[in-house]
Parts: C-alpha cells; structure tokens; sequence
C-alpha cells in the first residue's frame, strides 16, 4: 500500500491510499481531487496537467507536455502510474482551461439588457411576467385566555382573510417553527407560498419586513454553469453567477459521462458533481451576494441538455445513447428542490424544460422560447453554439431542429490554448498582414494577461490567418515568420502571445491540429444548417433572422463567422447574438407561469431531424471541412489571399 | 475530567467524560443511555436504580433502595454524583418498569377480534372501510426503435388507461428508479399511489407481484408506543406490536416532558426519543415481521394525547400547560412521513387525530370514534384509563369531555413494584380471608414468575385487601400475618412474592404509599365522572353503558373496580372493556378515509370541561379519596369486612 498527497493549490492537501501501477486520474477521482479531464483520460487533450514534487511515477510521454516541461515535473495524470509514495501538485490553473472550477458574479448592465428583452419581446408575444407565488404579510391578534385558537388556525383565518382563499396548506418546515415565529414577531408574519385556485400553499414563514420571493433559472452547460437569481413579483435580476460544471473531470462531453455515470456508483458521482460541487456553492455565494435566504427560493427552472438533464436528476442517461434511445423523460414535472437538496425552499418546484431528443433538450427549447421565433412571421435560425451545436429553423407555423457533434471547441474545448470566455480569455483579435503580428482584445481589467483564447477568439485568428495568407485553405500553415513555429514532427502554430507575457507563464498559441478541430467544428455547424434548410425545401436566401446563442462570447465577429464558412453567408444585419438564450428562456419560465406552459407547448410542436441518418449530411460536411468550404461560391463574401 | 462507563446489560457499554459532582443520570441521558425516570430525576419514582462496579459515586439514600442492595452496590442514578471514574451497570430489568424499552409481537386472536369489532360496528354506523390508496399492476410494451416514447411517458399512458384517470403525478423518488425497474422487470410494474380525484399520485414502483399496500396506525401513549400494520385494501391487521415510549426518561408524565423540552435542544432531545428510538425500531420490526417493504406503508395515523403529537412534530409544547394555553394545533394536515423521517413511503400522509384541549388529545378523538358513542340513542360513559384519565360522556346529540390528574398508577407507575401489562405482570390476584395467601395470575408464558403488577392487578389487590379486611378505608394495614411486613418507618405492605419467586430476585410487593397513591388515582377518576355527570344534569344511574379502554389490562375486573370506588356502581353488565381504544381508532382512520373524516367531525363537536376550575370538583375528588367513598351509599354493592 502506497499513498499519494495531492498538493491543491490554494486549498487542503488530500492523501490517498493506493496500489503501485495505479493510474494517478483515476485515483484524483477516487479522492475527490477536482482534475480537468475533458478527454475522459485518453491522453488527447492535455489538460490534467501536474507536477511530481517528489516519489516515482510511470508517465507516458505526450504532446501536450515540452521537454522543459517533463524535467521540470509536468505529467499528465491521466498517463501516468503510481511507482511509489507521491507528492503531486495540482495547479489551481494547470491548463487554460482551469483544472477547478470558480464562481464569479457577472452582473453588468449588457447582462441585465439581455434579461430584459427577452422579456419585453415575450410580453409582446402575450406572455406575462407573472406567476403563483406570492409573499403576504398577516397581523394576527395576540392570544388570551378569552382567545384560545391554536396557532395553524390561527395563521390559516389570517391568510383565508387576506388573500380570499379557500383552503390554506401548512406543511411540516413551516408547522414545525410557527410557534416560535409568531412569539419573535408579536404575531405578525410575512408567509411565502403558492396560490393554486382557492388554496394557499404555505412554503415559508419569515419576519414581517422579509417580503422577498425568488426564483432561480439555471443553464446547466455541459462545460458551464450559469444562473439567475430574479424577483418573482417583478422579474428584476438579483443575482448573477457562473461556474464550470463539476462533471468535466468526468469527460468534455456527454457521451464520456455517459459512460462514467454507467459505471457502479457512477449515476450518483455524475449527480454529486452538478450538484454538490457546482450548483450548491453557486447557489449559496448568489444567495448571499443578493442578501435573501435560501429559503426564499420558491421555484427554480433548468435548462439543460438531455443528459445533463438525466445526471441532474441521478436517473440513468444510458439509453440517450443506446438503441433503442428512450429516455427516462423528455417533460416531467414533480421535482423539488428538497429532492436535490438544493440550497432553496425544499418545496420550492423545479422546472425542467422539455426535451425532444436524445441530443436537442431542455436548453434548447428554452432557448427557442427567449429567441421568440415561435411567434413570428419571418423565417428564423437558431444556432446554440454550446459544448455541441443544436440548430431550430421555422416560424409560428412549424419548427424544426437537429443536433450536431460539433464537439466543444466553441467553449474552448479540445484546442490546446482553448478556454471559455471569462477573465483571461483573448476574445477578438485582428493580425497585421505584413507584419504578421497580433491585436488581441482580452477579457477582464486592464492589464490583465491572456490565459487562453475563447470561441470567439479563435474564429478572429482562424479568419485572420486565412486573410493574411499564413494559413490555407486546408489550415495548413503556409508562410514563414517570427509567429510562425514548428514543432519537430513539422507541425506549424501561431504563437499569439509569448511565455513571458502570458498570466500562466506558457506560450499562448494556435496550432494545426487546433485549427483543424476547430474547422471540423464549424463545418459540422455549416453543414447542419444546410442539412436542416434541404430537409424543408429551402435555400439560405429565404432566412430572415439568425439568432447565435451561446457561451461562445458576446464579442462574435460574425463577418469573420461567416469568413471561415461557419455561418451561411447572407446579410450580416440578419445576425443577432442573443448570449446564453437556455438561461434567458429558464429565466422567463421561472418568473412566468405562462412562459412555462409555452416552453412546454414549443417542445411539443417541434419536430427533430436526425442527422446522422439523413442522406446526403455526410457528404456536405466533407464538403464544409475547408475554408470556407470546398465550394466557394457558397461564400462571395468571404476573404482571403 | 472524569469519565463514567456504562455497562448496559446485553449491550456495547458506553463511555462518556464528566466532571466530578456531574449528576448520574444527566450523563446517562446526555450519552443517550436510557434510564428509566418517570419522576424526571427528582428521587420520588426508585426506578433508576444502576449498581455501581467501581469508582465512587456521593449517592443520597433512598426508601427505595434497602440496606443489603446499597451494600451491593445498588443506587439511584438521579440522586448520584460523580467523584470519581466509575464504572456503573445498568441492568435490563433495573425496575419492573423495566429501565430500556422492548419491541415485541403481541399478535394474537383476541387483539384481531378488538380490530375486527371495531371494524363492524363502525360499519354499522355507515362508515365504510375504504379509501383512496391503490396499487395496480400494468404491463407495457417495450420500447423499440419505432416506440422511443421515454419511460415516465409510458408509465403515465399505461396508468391512465388502468386506472381511468386523466393525469399521473411521478415524483421524484419513482422517477429516479423508474429507468432500472421497467428494464429489471419487463416493463410490468405494481404501481402504488394514491387517488385524487382524477389524478393518480404515484408513491411507489415495485415488482408486479408485490402489491402490499399497508398502512400503519400508531397509538402514542405517554408511557407505551403501540401500532399495527394493516392491509389498505382488506383491512387485515399485518403485524402488531408495542413498546415503551422512549420519552419515559425525561419524566413519567407530560408536565416533565414539557419542561425537559423548553430547555435547549430539548425538543429535538425528545422528538428523537419518540420517533428514532421508539416509532422506528418498532416500524422496522414489524414490517419484517409482516414481510413488507417500509415503502408500501402509504398510510399511517396517529392516536396521541395533546403533548405527545407536539412532542412528535417538534412543536413547541409549552403552551400545552402555561398561560394562555394555546397549542400549536388541535387539528392539522400536512404532515408526511418524510419530514420525521419514518420508515415508510416518504409521501406518505401521517393524519393526526385531533386533539380538542392541552389535556384532551386525539387519543381520545380517536378513542372516541372507535367506541362508536357518537352514533348511539343510548347514554354512554367512556373513561380512557391511560397514563392520565380522560372521560367522553354523551350521546349522538353531544358529546362532552374532561381529563383529570390520575398520574401513571394504571400503567403502574407512581407504584413501587408496577409495570405495564406485559410479560411478567401480575394482572389479577385472589386473596384468601382466612390464610391471606394471594393467588396471582401472571401474564405470559406458563411458568412465568412475575415481575411486577400491573394496573388491573393493583386493583384486584387493593379490591381483595380492602374486602378481606387487610387494609382499612385509608388504605391502611389494620390485620397482621405473614404476608404482612412493616418498615423501620413502620410503613406496611402486602407481600404479594418473595424474593426468591420473582424474575428480579426483588420482593413484590403493594404498601401503604403505593395504596395511597392509587387512592388518588381511583379518586381522581370517580370524582371526574361525578363532576361531568354534574355538568350535564345527569346521574349514574342515566348512564347506558361505560366503555372502559387503556393499558390497564384486559384482566380488568369491574366488580373489583366498582369495589373500590373508582367506577360507579352501575350494574356490572353496562361495563365493556375495549382495549386501547385510541388504537382502534387510529386504525380505523387509517384504512377507511370516512372514519378519518368522522374523527375530525367528532372533535369539532365535542365540548370540553375543564376540571380543574368547576366548582365542587376538589371537594367531589378529596370525597372519593377513600374505599369505596367517604359516602358509601354511592356503593351498595361495595363488599368488604
């Protein structure tokens, strides 16, 4: 019996019992050691970077780690076996990418903007900011001995007078403190509940002046977590918060984890990682940035692909990709917050939006809700550049989607400097061409130093490379300069910042096999849209409106989106980027009952293509895998050398 | 800091520091080693007695602990101090009390018969014994690539169709099994839930062949915890079985207990006492016993005094005894088996029969329902003899009620050598004039050597000693003989079993204080009828029948009880006793939703008298505080010397 110490930066060291040639990710795993590994553990993205202080490892060598690096320590854990008694650090940012995962409070008056059309647009669709829920504060007369009725009757005349109910139900959380609140607050009480018809569902009892009443919309991503916590009287945001998704150490994307959760006790580590180790800590930090009890959390909504869905809930996700593809649900309604043991009211409900297919979810239709295509005339596309990219086309009178294995190269994912787009990111960038050097904008204060290069950043670099010439058609790099290295196999990257000028000490760049991922990625894109149009019968010059949804980055340079052959190439005025239209749709059903019921109705009428079975897909992505596409002519407006 | 070791008889000893002068038995209580103190600790009960293996204890002496057993070690653990590192035995029968409580299974024929009466008188009265709980077994098809419809949708249309119902609830705890066990079964699956109208509640998946639905009715007196388990569907009793209450060690009556939870943590101190170590060992023991899954209970009802379902829900229950004497609740809804953690389905409903005064509590209610005077032309007397007295007298057109401060004697407490009615008591005795040689009848097994006595046996002695001119009207010992023993003080008593012959190696035996204090009990009781006859305009002889329920033993001798004064000398052919009446009224709620309805209607009816301030009650109980009475012409029939 050996034991390994995982020295955490920044936190409690964690020493863990083992056997000589176990494998180092599977034992972090065991130990609850958070340690990014997109891949699931097959060596291929490089992001379980750690460095051996001291013992005997048995490392596989790797790409992803120099030769400077491997003398100095760098392994990756996930090649790597255990030979004796280790010390290992584990950096708290080992790659881009950030092996652990932070929250942070993203309010900001663009964020808010975001919130606040969507709302506007749906109420103009006659959808309306209201709901069930209700805070209603009742004095009641001090008991005497001429005035003996107990305290639930008590409480249940006040409330039958004030709200002109029926029935009043008190369940156990509040029954069991009633007595002691009325005697701290001389019988006057503020109680939070949900009207439903003639009866009054008492959730909770607080001092009089705690009138508050909140909902909380989650975006679970596969990579991201986002939420909001909003006003339920008046849908004004209150909190705002992200966080990476606990599960990535399980795998980048949903079939990896699929497959963990298939493993003996794997359902509840999968539940445990959105739950305890991402949606919990978020949850509690918003709660107190907004200055409101957890308990005030009257209902939460979830939009969420399929299987984060499934993992969510800790039922088995297996079939998502197993014949014969039934899932535990696509709509179900009976969760609560208590079942999760989330920080809220536990009796507080959970919207789940529907899914309508193994790989098109809850995000999706919530997001089809808030992009309102739903309502109107002309014909739009919906583009959600997530960890995959799902695609919606059609109108009021029929909606189509479909789904693609896009891969998260648009969240950062499987480029070797990729990373989502927070703090540190390079977002945008335009490259001199005589000079070949770089102008990278950079998320955060100024001064900060780039960490890594969001989706949106290397869409700018990609169509910048490609404009300048330094790269072709195939994204092969084809001039020569200060930027431009090799490695020994002869594989060319652009180097846009220098060791010395990067926050993590490493070169930041773009190599081939990025860009060649990244082109798979787009190309996937491109040829779903073309897909999804033939499958109706129409042409790219019948879309009127493009909507990009997605963690991609607010500063999306379309023209250089449609530049590289990732979007269709028609008018860049009919582009809107609409941010991450999961949580705005999740944000309008937890504040709007009726928003609810008509996610519920969009999922219901939408119709799901399945790609991988359509003829001809195979070949237009073949096609599409160039810059900006084998056939030229589909993209007049897009420029190169 | 010293510690003391607690040697529990057949049971891990347990070790708990302490500083010198600590009190024995707060230790006791504060490592959770249950000691009997029905006194709550104030030396009076002697019944927690421990001995003492080493170390050294300051310990007051005690008229219940004599010369031989101090020298041996014994001591009573409230009036010990700690001074050293001790070592103290706690022996499983410390008491006939007996110090830890024990489940057992008491099914036997004539408990079914108090059930099935129960059942058919009730039926009698138009109550019928169904309700809205269900379990059904569906099979579906299984999914195929052409029927991808997902689980919980496939469960919902296979219901509605067997059930005819027009929505399906799934909560969480079926949909987070719901994948695995259509797939593990064949996609056939006993359904169990509950009816609502036209909505079908699931509660719980199963295994077509299980289709067990139960439900579990509870009587929760202040000294002994009994329930069964019946069939939901036939009303057949599953399992039956009882115990002590855990509670009992924070004091033998409900005033105690009262104190003991006002101090801090003490709620949670005696909310786990009833339902960890008392509700759930039994629930556990006796689904095993009935060979059924905890989550097939999808009922359970409760029959309780007004301290006791205060005490169990954790509410406050000081207001039960302090001005202005306003409860938490007489009558509420809402609680589940989850919120106290109970071993059944966790959506379970738990129906509180109502109480309808601090010292009138749904025991009564309950009680009330199951002796069907509510229904009836005839006048009827129901006096419920539990760890207090409470009394109903009326008819179908009112229904009037009283408590009054018997204390435990009927269960045996307050009396040296009692206990409740279970193995080892000695339930009935015969006393020879001549000889005044006793002959007991001992509950259990042939063979059995007695342990103690019990309620219906204190009365039978107290009847024979008074009727063979043993003891005087005071209760006090005017002939001499063997069996006739004095104390240094001069204090007599009745040797009912000698050392040798008894179970504990203890005498058994009734003296003069504890004659005194059933006196009191018996006066309490008669002086209470008195009073409520008064209170209505009524005299015994209007009376049509009593109803005599409680743990005081189904060996009851009326005659014996009418001799002594403690029921009124009505002909001996009006008295019926019906057992734990509050029982059979939990049961009958449990299964049948009209008697659970009934229960509510006949508290809301019910008036209550409050004895304590009626005037001419203190002098009716200072009258009846003899044998028979101070006015014996209430007695003709009254035999004695």
């Amino acid at each position: 019996m050996s034991k390994v110490t995982f020295q955490i930066e920044g936190e409690t060291p964690v020493i863990v019992g083992c056997n000589p040639g176990d494998n180092l990710l599977d034992l972090a795993r065991r130990a609850n050691v958070a340690i990014d590994a997109p891949c699931s553990g097959n060596g291929s993205c490089g992001k379980c970077r750690v460095k051996l202080v001291s013992g005997e490892l048995e490392s596989l060598k790797s790409r992803h780690i120099c030769e400077e690096e491997y003398e100095a320590g760098w392994r990756l854990a996930c090649c790597s076996k255990v030979l004796s008694d280790c010390v290992v650090f584990v950096p708290d940012i080992a790659s881009a990418y950030q092996s652990r995962m932070k929250t942070a409070d993203l309010s900001s008056p663009g964020e808010i903007a975001i919130f606040e059309d969507c709302q506007n647009h749906l109420h103009q669709s006659g959808i309306h900011f209201v709901n069930r829920f209700r805070a209603v504060t009742v004095s009641m007369a001090e008991p005497t001995l001429d005035d003996t009725m107990p305290d639930n009757e008590r409480l249940t005349h006040a409330l039958t007078e004030a709200l002109g109910v029926e029935r009043v139900e008190i369940p156990y959380c509040v029954m069991a403190k009633l007595a002691p609140a009325l005697r701290e607050h001389g019988f006057s009480l503020c109680v939070k509940g949900e009207l439903l018809g003639d009866t009054f569902r008492c959730m909770e009892i607080c001092a009089p002046e705690d009138t508050a009443i909140v909902g909380c919309a989650i975006d679970i991503g596969t990579t991201t977590v986002t939420m909001v916590l909003t006003d339920l009287c008046s849908g004004k945001l209150l909190a705002k918060g992200s966080s990476g998704n606990g599960q990535i150490r399980y795998g980048a994307d949903v079939i990896n984890r699929i497959i963990e959760q298939s493993r003996p006790g794997g359902r509840k580590k999968l539940q445990d990682a959105i739950i305890k180790e991402t949606l919990v800590p978020v949850m509690v930090q918003l709660c107190r940035h907004a200055g409101i009890s957890a308990r005030s959390i009257l209902r939460l909504s979830v939009g969420a692909n399929t299987t984060m869905n499934h993992l969510l809930v800790g039922v088995d996700a297996q079939s998502v990709r197993m014949e014969p593809y039934v899932p535990s649900f696509f709509h179900w309604d009976g969760l609560l917050a208590g079942d999760l043991k989330l920080p809220a009211n536990p009796l507080a409900p959970v919207l789940i939006a529907p899914n309508i297919g193994s790989y098109v979810g809850g995000d999706i239709t919530a997001g089809t809700l808030a992009a309102g295509i739903w309502d109107k005339d002309e014909m739009s596309l919906f583009i959600d550049l997530g960890t995959n990219g799902e695609l919606v086309f059609g109108n009021r009178d029929f909606l189509m989607s479909c789904a693609c294995s896009a891969g998260p190269a648009f969240e950062g994912g499987d480029i070797s400097c990729g990373m989502r787009a927070t703090d540190g990111a390079v977002e945008a960038c335009v490259i001199d061409r005589e000079t070949m050097e770089p102008t990278p904008e950079i998320i955060g204060e100024e001064g900060q130093k780039p960490v890594g290069i969001c989706g949106s950043g290397i869409i700018d670099l990609i169509s910048e490379l490609f404009r300048c010439g330094i790269i072709n058609a195939k994204g092969l790099f084809v001039r020569e300069g200060r930027r431009i290295r090799r490695d020994e196999h002869g594989m060319g990257r652009y180097v846009l910042a220098w060791p010395e000028e990067s926050e993590t000490g490493r070169e930041i760049a773009l190599n081939e096999v990025d860009i060649d991922n990244f082109i798979r990625a787009k190309g996937a894109i491109f040829s779903a849209i073309e897909t999804l149009l033939h499958a109706v019968d129409m042409t790219v010059d019948m879309i009127d409106k493009v909507y990009v949804a997605g963690g991609i980055g607010s500063g999306i340079n379309m023209k250089n989106a449609v530049n590289i052959g990732m979007f269709p190439d028609v008018e860049l005025s009919k582009f809107h980027y609409i941010g991450n239209s999961s949580l705005s749709g999740a944000y309008a059903m937890v504040v709007s009952d009726e928003a609810a019921r008509k996610t519920a109705e969009v999922a219901a009428n939408m119709t799901y293509l399945e790609l991988s079975t359509y003829p001809g897909y195979m070949d237009s992505f073949v096609a599409a895998c160039f810059l900006p596409h084998t056939d030229a002519r589909l993209f007049p407006h897009s420029l190169h050398e």
